[in-house]
């Protein structure tokens, strides 16, 4: 069964909690489940990480590019900066889309600077958690392609 | 029955025969047309507009403004520069979501300053055409919410 | 009797709707019409003019030129970055006064940068529709000189 | 009686002698006198301060918004550096107009930064020594709306 | 018989009136009259467009492009920032000359940044009309090798 | 009993040793030992955190913020760049006080550029250890108003 | 006896005034109480001097370096880019502290520049009128060393 | 006979084996034969220089200047930063057309700006070694305006 | 015996199968293996260290400098932009070589800024797997001089 | 008998005693004196002025221009960014020599940008106190031209 | 017998003398010699090239580019901005090591950006003289890949 | 006894002739010989070198700081960009002094960066030839203090 990774950055843990106006009030935890059984539904599997330590995002991409198939990535805070993201993602050999809960271009000039979204095949950005189930689709439709 | 507005922006008539590598092969009607039928499914209906005028894409963002509903857009290379599509689309009543068929991010540095993405709600960048639906069930999602 | 041209650029057909908290109330149309009358008063003619489209903008200029008299123009959106807007000022014969509604100096940095001020004689931003009249008031004066 | 105050920055004690091709042939004194009558005219009164030193204009703009009323400043080469005067500016309690004789978007690069503008309601720029006349009637028109 | 596209862009029309000590007192009619006779001479037929609105630049490329053959362009204010025209250009499948009447790198720094240039296989920038015709009999030269 | 975290960044550990002519002689297990017992004397309790790990950092804010109280952090490097840790400040709930231990100011350009201070309450640069304890009895102070 | 000289720049004579939301409601004649009294307690004499006139802090620095002792000096907008004071500042003799009432670096990018910061031995910004207190005591400290 | 000197800077010697794929297969001494002959039959003489030093660029373009006629300058690499050139160009009495091989605009950054290029009365760019024929027609013909 | 200590950044452990045509096709272990025997034969120990976390290496560089030797660090993407392992570089008692393996200078603009080079005694930048053994007798030759 | 304005501007009463090691141990009293004598000797009488308030610059500069003759100023730090003295100096009649006691060109950054400079005749930096001595005999050299 | 060329830059005819505290106080001549004998050690032959000169050096680059063989070239100060360099080190057929004496990176930032290098195959900087040896061994390397 | 060397850069051979309205009428051979009169007067030697070649200049700096002495040198053009030149100046024993006939920082923006200057003791600008005279006495004056 091809597996779909999930892998979500700095601060996420807090969704739900942290500033709701812009993030929302759904918890991370919430997110994976619901975003689980879609994946069954679309008859893949989904494996889902969260840190907020750049580097075991950059491990966990890297583990996620050997067990194949997909990625689903939100870097948090990491996007605007992170050149080791960037090649961690180059160097992933499937389908990767970069999921952002707000649209970064509408916030601070530091976030409109997208940095590891050179590394993704897609960027949804401002789709809320919404973002996810929409990134879930296309992953598969661009992985069974 | 609500309306989705659906605009494109410069060259996208060209779409199937320029840089297929880039943009794909399918042309702008025959993703309209694929995209009416998807939209009629969710129980919307589609207007679809396109020109390579700036100006006529911030009246017809006006006018669509007018008839209410959401609002799909790929303004092409205008999304890069136009302060004028910005406003219209700031002064949009209903959910706005922009869309580009490349990933801007993994391109020319010219084309990753988005300046009409900061009048949308959500932007989705590198889905190919797959992106409009994806915008599509979006736009109804937030109109229904 | 001489002729004072008024050109408005784009998103100005949405006066009295748009943003009403920085625009103001009053309609395109009432101040053509207030406007028609007081230059009747100062014993010229007004001739008003509105395009969302940069190049009929210039068309404009060109023609108002070629009759004589003097112009006020609001570029809008296009005062940020028209190269071909400026270009057609500076081929004005007569007074040109360029009008902002709103003070561009209060907003977002990109508001910020006036490029087609560079062909005008005089600037008025920030006085709200009022703005247009201290304009006219200025344009007979200077042709009248 | 409301009052105005005038208030005007560095150099601009030499108008008349200085440069008069680009700042006209008519003095300070002539200006405040011709601008003094008009005030009465309109039923307000006019006070007027000159100073080359950036925080004597700070204190003339804090006592003048102690007096309460209007105020028209033109900063000078101020304008184009001055947080003090913009901080001024900022905690004056009525309307602030902000005059330049010359059209400052004209001129060369370091006269096109305007700092104190962010601190005004309104900018008139270019009109000449009539300029103070404009800003005047708005001034008076912004405090009686 | 191989056809050359002739496109000039924004306040061209007023060749022959603007500013005539950078553009010269030639019209435009005159330079496409004379241009279609040593088109004739070369055994190509010329095409002639002219607009002030950079979307219908974009288009007349866009259907040139389809009848085949040579492209030489004028944008004019466009050149400095018109991705859209930049697009075009680069969809467009014969050689395109870029024509300048003045020699840009000489005027306002805006005017050095060249962005459509990107999209032409040459650039003759100060020939003044006389440039028209090196890129004739470089446009002929290029479709014929 | 109110708590009050201290977490110290990268390279902290090394205090005493590292460059004593700009960051002391005091190690960091000796500013920790005095900062506890002023605490004591002002009636709350210090928790004190390590790390050399921007993540880490991230965390341990995340989870002093769900503790409750205040917070003295000295990002160290980490202050020049990490959105992700000013994210982590700006959900903390109570207040924040950033403390440098040099004046960065006086140093290399890119210690000049502040990023995490954009999510402080205040910040005290240049003190040396002493800043802890200007910072500790400032959150208290905030704390209990 | 030891002399602490406090020094104030432009706008700070409206402290208590001027936008209390930012700068708090305590006027600058009770700080300067309040801190004398503390200045007491602590063996030294405080010397306060306020002025909008930048070469008066120039002067007043000047004059405070030759009766030797400390310096608190807040320059109010003259901090982001006054040269002078800077000057003035390192050619004082003993500890300089600059003080902040709000924290800059939340604030305008333009406030984020701070030049006579590097003139100065620590910097305390955002902690309110305390931070006067915090620098006394800083200030006294660094003196006795 | 009026002269027209031809000037190549550096690298120049290497044409026909430099990147045939960028500069074309002729050699420098084939094009200045071919060139010289085209100049005969236009009832000029040619006289050809080719130099990878800088200064002695600026010698021959000063020497030229002397025997007086028209300059034909490949500046090469010199062109994106030469202000001895641009300041021999400037002295220049003649009519002087500046050629690039390649079409500078769509090369790297660095090579899209052009120095002495503003020294020049026209540019020709990327029409491969043709480029030198029609500068020598349009010098030939500035000459003889 | 001299402790020469290896210290490689993120996505290094991917050596051998991420990119070969960048990096080559040996792997890390390899590397390391080949590069003991190499150090044993110039009588020195290797200490090898790989981490994708930024702040493990901060915290190795502070422990190889407290065990004394040399070092030879690969910081790779963490190379273009971390203050903290210049910071720890800086504190690093022995000399320090800083390798890549590629090129940087010839790849993306943002790999050829270099932030933590400003730490090292060198920097050895596209030898391949070679730099290591370079930097290797280079280390050991600054630590007997 | 023709006058030279000598005018200096902040921190410059401290010469002699700021920093000597890059400004000298002479005072400004003693540097007047010698240079009235100079003067003297030349023919010309000297008025001297020092103030640390840009405006009292701006109003002497004012006021010499009324008497005639040349100008030598040092506005010391104010040199790097006042407009105002740069229109005080633009205006003044006669010849203008601005005078740095240091090489501003070896100092920091923000000393290497010159305002004022752009509205002197000539400009003589790091000649020491001996400076004003060359500006003297250069400027009655230029007024007696 | 394979050559290696060694191409020396600008003031490296000074080494030995010129700030022996960063280059050492080996003369250019006794590397050479030193080289030399290394190079014949590894069986290949050393010429050895210096020229103060920009265009000698393009110059000796192409001719060795002719001789075939490695290319080890310090072009001391024009590292930092040659483009015509680079060019000839592109058109380069052979290996090229960029080598510079002292760390570019650790001083002023004018030296840290490096134009020539993007036309190298590797980069050595910081090694002292022995950065010579190193690139030896290595261009050997390469050419006997 | 003491040499006094002058160099002079690019395009200054062509003084007198070359737009005189800026660099006087004046030759560079009138120059040398007025100058070598006044060296004989003050006791000293003058040798003098002119070349376009920017190594020719570094090696005449190089050369004359053997026979010691000091050093006037005008480097035109290169004054703007050349760390070839700052280099040998760098390394030059004797005093320096940087001369500009004309006043660089009233021309062009690229004219008012001086990179050469950093490696002089004084820079004189604007006071036209008698610049070199003053440039030789205070020469003289450094060498005998």
């Amino acid at each position: 069964m091809l597996e779909i990774a999930l892998i979500n950055g700095p601060n996420l843990a807090l969704l739900g909690r942290r500033e709701p106006e812009i993030y929302g009030d759904e918890t991370l935890a919430g997110i994976v489940s619901r975003l689980s059984a879609e994946a069954e539904g679309l008859g893949v599997r989904l494996s889902a990480f969260q840190s907020d330590v750049e580097g075991e995002l950059v491990r966990a991409v890297g583990e996620a590019g050997e067990r194949g198939g997909g990625l689903i990535i939100n870097p948090g805070a990491y996007s605007h900066g992170s050149i080791a993201i960037l090649d961690a993602l180059n160097a992933f050999p499937g389908p990767v889309i970069e999921v952002h809960i707000s649209n970064v271009h509408r916030r601070e000039p530091f976030r409109r600077r997208l940095v590891t979204a050179m590394g993704a095949d897609a960027v949804i950005s401002g789709a809320g958690p919404m973002g996810y189930s929409l990134a879930l689709s296309l992953a598969v439709n661009l992985l069974r392609r």
